[in-house]
């Protein structure tokens, strides 16, 4: 799917052990940065992707033609203001944009990997993803921010590193996955591998695609994605293209042309196996485990400022998800800021263009920096 | 599915216009009946069965040995008490369970429907089961009941024949299914429809069977009848049958593995093209709309009084839409009581064992049938 875009890599010839005990070396994380790098480095800020994002965060997207993922948030003179600010984005390991994944070529067997590549976790993620600062020479970035999956690694990001960030803006996340993600995050998975294409995750090497498994489990995940109240006001019970009813299973209702869009345009930009293998990082995130069942430990060696940012009708990561967050920094006297914004658009708010939320960000952001 | 088991049909010789354009006559209606219609005929109660439900009310089902699906709520000295009303259920047309459905093989064709069959909608349903009043030469009702798609039916079945129940208990439902529902319901489709075994819907005359695809549905289905804090509660993050990360796409939660299994039983008891069928009649389903956008007309000519009951923790058909049933009966001057049910277990909360929702039934029908 990469095919005839210059997409810049990486290699990281460091070794890093992964979570699942494998250790992997020489490998590409594929990145792209936005804006300058200032003379002092001070001005970096590291963007991490949601679980169908890419590094392609602004302008437009060479493989898609459409606008990057946080177009509304990133460029000349937006929140994250690439006149200003050095803005680094990588894709995750295990996805299918260029970084090291499950599409990649193992030079042992000559063959994809598929299903053989190793399990990653969101720990993996942000530690392949630390070596950019090697790589810039940046000593400590300003920010780190992401929502979704990405706002899961910021979390991790800072507990790794705690000397490695100023500013720290997780939004619309959780610490944990909960059973119901989970739960969904498995009904993808189990649509992709209910797909006879899917051939047990080797399809790329049979030559065939679970097109239509990952498009099931891409439209279930996008009415995670939207409110109920949202849904209503924008579709409610509208119908495509006439009047009346069709009595048949074509699509009747605008809300299911709709979905059948977001499935059919997604597979042709996403592979199947990185869906499986990033939503299985996510659920594998429990930052309160891994500190003790304390998630104030992860944070506690930080001196990293942070603002937390949730949305009214977002039921995937609730804002009470978002809270024990900020409960936990609290409790060790982090400097920490929470922001709920009033938003009828669920959990893709973080994506879209609600002025509250990006003055937020743009004004931390900006007063952060001149406290620097 | 139905092999070696004795279903009672009743033969509907009247024709029938469906919604469709479309007339069918001389068609199976399977029911089960509970107790004793009383001389004076009025203690029957018709009970309407959920999307995946059947006429296998109480008692075990002879199909899956397992205990009728409202076995907490009926039978003797249970809410709906078998030693004193006359219960009736039927499997709804479009059914797998011995009614009128797309696995039933078309004389015409000497071969099954499949979706040949004509697409039906609620009304089509009630009005189909109406025939059950004449068959038990019963004048009037004393109760009709049923959560969920059942709840639809109570509202169609009293708008459609006003003068014909003295009560009317709707739970857990709707008056029209919400983009959100319609979302969820296509997902469902889509799973099946994804599934090559599917075969345009002529699986059963190739002798295949879209199993994997209806799993999927099931899965979708049942994650959308839990509460989020009840699943977190029930299962959270437990792993299933050891205590490390497997580092695979094997189940290693416990929530993996209920919904795995919800899937897997379920694809032995249903039929794929009824599973279309029956979710494409409650997309349809929109009373508000067939009375010309005022809920309140479509109960304008019954004197049937009602007790409309929801569960705080039902995100599917929350309590905010089982009370615009209320107010459109209040606004006419109805006998209307309405109860929400304090409960942490979802939209399924109707089909288990929770006695405050239990009595109130018990209550409300108790009472009622000593002021008959």
């Amino acid at each position: 799917m990469n095919k005839n875009v210059n997409i810049k890599n990486l290699i990281i010839e460091k070794p890093l052990k992964l979570d699942c005990g494998q250790t992997i070396n020489d490998f590409p994380l594929a990145y792209e940065t936005y804006g300058a790098l200032n003379e002092k480095k001070d001005n970096a800020i590291l963007i991490f992707h949601a679980l169908t994002g890419d590094q392609f965060v602004s302008g437009i997207n060479p493989i898609t033609k459409k606008d990057g993922w946080w177009s509304y948030a990133v460029g000349a003179g937006k929140a994250i203001d690439t006149d200003k600010y050095f803005v680094i984005c990588a894709n995750v390991i295990g996805g299918c944009m260029g970084s090291f994944g499950p599409s990649n070529t193992n030079s042992k067997t000559n063959k994809i990997y598929g299903t053989n590549f190793p399990v990653i976790t969101i720990n993996d993620m942000v530690n392949a993803q630390y070596n950019l600062l090697d790589f810039f020479k940046i000593e400590k970035l300003f920010a780190v921010t992401g929502g979704s999956m990405g706002g899961m690694q910021v979390l991790q990001f800072v507990s790794n590193f705690p000397n490695k960030v100023k500013v720290a803006i997780p939004i619309a996340c959780t610490s944990s996955h909960s059973a119901q993600n989970i739960a969904f995050n498995e009904l993808g998975r189990q649509s992709i591998m209910a797909d006879a294409n899917w051939t047990g995750g080797d399809y790329s090497n049979q030559n065939k695609n679970p097109d239509k498994g990952l498009s099931v489990a891409r439209m279930a995940a996008h009415i995670t994605y939207l409110s109920k109240n949202g849904l209503q006001e924008k579709f409610g019970r509208k119908l495509q293209e006439r009047d009346y009813l069709k009595f048949s299973f074509d699509a009747d209702f605008q809300i299911e042309s709709y979905l059948r869009h977001q499935g059919s345009v997604f597979v042709d930009r996403f592979d199947a196996n990185s869906y499986l293998y990033i939503t299985r990082a996510m659920d594998y995130f429990d930052l309160i485990k891994e500190y003790g069942g304390n998630l104030s430990k992860a944070f506690a060696k930080t001196k990293t400022k942070f603002l937390v940012i949730s949305f009214t009708s977002d039921w995937l990561y609730p804002t009470s998800e978002n809270k024990e967050i900020v409960i936990a920094l609290n409790a060790i006297g982090a400097d920490v800021g929470f922001v709920e914004i009033e938003s009828d658009k669920g959990h893709d708010s973080f994506l879209l263009n609600i002025p509250e939320f990006l003055d937020t960000l743009k004004d931390y952001i900006n007063t952060s920096y001149l406290k620097n």
